[in-house]
């Protein structure tokens, strides 16, 4: 292995990192961060082509991922199934293998089927990078999301994080749950019955049950976007009632200034958050989007050491 | 304000530019014009991330911007409605905000609806170019036009310009009046009365009823294309009547060799512009395509200076 | 004509290319597959825009085009009916000529509609490649499929090929039939007559009514994909009775191990091909798409030369 590339040769799953992996993570963005301005464009993926393969679509996680891969000279090209030979038939793994073939070497994958990420570094010699898959993983999310408390309260470790909404849907929630843990946070889920997960002897989290007790407990609440298919489905009486009890308001903020606030957007305005908070101090969700693409530069340097170039 | 940029930094409409503002796009655009055989590709936007934003469908405006940000080593990507968060109901605005977060320095925004430009500026530390917004303005197409005279005439200074066709819709129409007055143009206009737009009065244009004088009078027609949507609107009695009154053809030509005729393109040939004109040497229609290239070139140099960059 | 270049500056046909021109080309493409790693990046297109204008739908070939001008340093630009004005009524020819005078000066061309390239290299003074036109040719296919052979057995010349399937409509095996003849080998068609081409005697290849007696005979089966809109066309009797009579399975390589086995892709597996001989070591399906790009690479950076760049 060389000294400083991650233990594992891609990024399925939170899991995959350790304690060392997330702060060499850290210590590569941090560096990227600081020299952009004079530097302008890196060399580090110069020759490497790097696909982006979202079979869900998304704004902002797959342009932070262009541009990462583009800031460090990249070749890039954008897969989706709509402009591909999937409509021909041809299967998932039939495609990897093509794409390989043209010496693309990273791949990276959103999908709304879970474990597609993992099904597909098992089939290539490539590198795949988890974009978010299904309900199960989004792991670059919860690096920024460390990075961006990390950046605020120099450490992690001890630090109480609660996430507040759809927890059971969420793969944000799931890796963010792993990541936070390998780094030393207390966690806690804030959430109606409904929208939490069946095993919670497995997660090993704290539940706080009204939204006033967690916003006491949280130096850091993590607030998730309700999902548009989730409020209709019964989970939830209504999008009000969801609102009055798990709305994050100014009136929070009164009680408790020096609380920070995270959110992976783009944001349901005046369901989960009041649109007045968009612009206050402790509501970091632009500083969250400008850590993402230093944290995927970061992840995508590291990473490529391992394509012996 | 360094010494070679413009009076403002960014480009909302064609009165942000002064005569001197002009003048310095236009010798920048002759610089990359006479440079880019041996140069290939320059360096002045190197490190710059430029995000055309083209809500409205566009083939040659998005293109000739795409290429020019890209002949100055720009990282380009393209962002449009279908394939964003639009669709889950975030707002431009926190679009807008999300990709600045990202560091995009320069925003190429085309939207159906006036003053979709102005509105993204006064929300962002970025540089907005319009590339047309609804049926206010379109202040590139005018700077190449008057480009494109500026070569042919050498000086605009008592030129006379006549505009034809839907001058009431023509976001080109109003670009243009402005930058070739402030180059000292005289203008007219030669249209149907339901097409002349309401305050003439504003304009300070001539106007000429018929075709045959507008030609008399003209150095240069602008052959303004005519909307689909304006076909069946009630606004001319039929595409037939509007070809037979307000369409050049030859006959034009042949009356007046000397004549020379700009089209911001696409033509509908057969309506406003015979098709067998497409070739006639003073029909500088190719010609207008190539200068917006490097006019766009100028454009984006001159205002990335603006960047500290 | 410089020392290195074609004998001539376009591609529209397996035609255009004589037995000097095919073996420039692999020589080329054997050097930018040696020295891709140390290199990286390849300069020979490094300021030259490259416009892909793909009317029919396909993911490996313009990826392949894609990448392999990208590994240039050229410009690569995207140009697709949907997203361009030919809604608006503009030609063809007109788009052309827009483009062509914003300096692109490669086209890479795939339409449905035989003629296309031909017709628009006619019209314009850049190069035009064709990437597939209708049920005429697709030149570029033709060459990695005969580099691929090249490489495996050295020489073409007397090298025995048999092409299998629905020859009629393929403009595949058209290519084939061209740069496999001009490079020596010899011919076979096996198919159902209502899938062989009409005018045999034009094409002076041999015909084996078996499958059993083309493998016999082969040293190399060339396989088609079976298009989805043949399968329900009455000119054969039902998919599984085509597969029972054309589809190779592991029987033939039980029986013949050192047949090589290409094709061209996507794959219909179960039909026209096995599943299980998807990674059987002579079947060179995926090294035919590896080939691919440096085959495009080849090309380019040859007929780049008459840029006069």
């Amino acid at each position: 292995m060389p000294e400083e590339t991650l233990s594992h040769p891609y990024l399925l799953s939170s899991e995959d990192l350790n304690y060392d992996d997330i702060l060499k993570i850290f210590k590569k963005a941090k560096y990227f961060m600081d020299n952009i301005q004079s530097v302008k464009k890196f060399d580090d993926l110069k020759g490497v082509t790097v696909g982006l393969a979202f079979f869900e679509s998304s704004t902002r996680t797959k342009l932070s991922f262009e541009l990462s891969a583009k800031r460090l000279s990249a070749d890039v090209f954008s897969f989706q199934s709509s402009s591909s030979s999937l409509s021909k038939g041809e299967s998932l793994l039939d495609t990897l293998r093509t794409i390989e073939a043209m010496e693309v070497q990273v791949f990276i994958v959103r999908h709304q089927n879970s474990g597609v990420p993992v099904f597909l570094q098992k089939n290539t010699s490539g590198i795949v990078i988890n974009a978010g898959d299904g309900k199960h993983e989004h792991p670059t999310q919860a690096l920024l999301d460390a990075f961006t408390l990390h950046r605020r309260f120099k450490k992690i470790d001890g630090l109480k994080v609660c996430i507040i909404g759809d927890i059971l849907h969420s793969r944000v929630a799931r890796s963010n749950v792993n990541t936070l843990k390998t780094l030393g946070a207390e966690l806690a889920f804030c959430s109606p019955g409904t929208l939490l997960p069946r095993e919670l002897n497995v997660w090993n989290v704290n539940i706080i049950d009204e939204l006033d007790d967690a916003v006491d407990w949280a130096d850091v609440v993590m607030v998730l976007r309700l999902q548009r298919e989730r409020m209709d489905s019964g989970l939830i009486p209504s999008v009000k009632e969801f609102s009055k009890y798990y709305g994050i308001t100014f009136k929070h903020f009164t009680k408790k200034p020096e609380l920070v606030l995270l959110h992976p957007g783009p944001v349901n305005y005046g369901i989960e958050l009041d649109y007045l908070l968009s612009s206050y101090p402790n509501v970091l969700i632009q500083t969250q989007v400008k850590h993402g693409v230093f944290i995927r530069m970061a992840l995508l340097s590291l990473l490529a050491k391992n394509l012996g170039h």
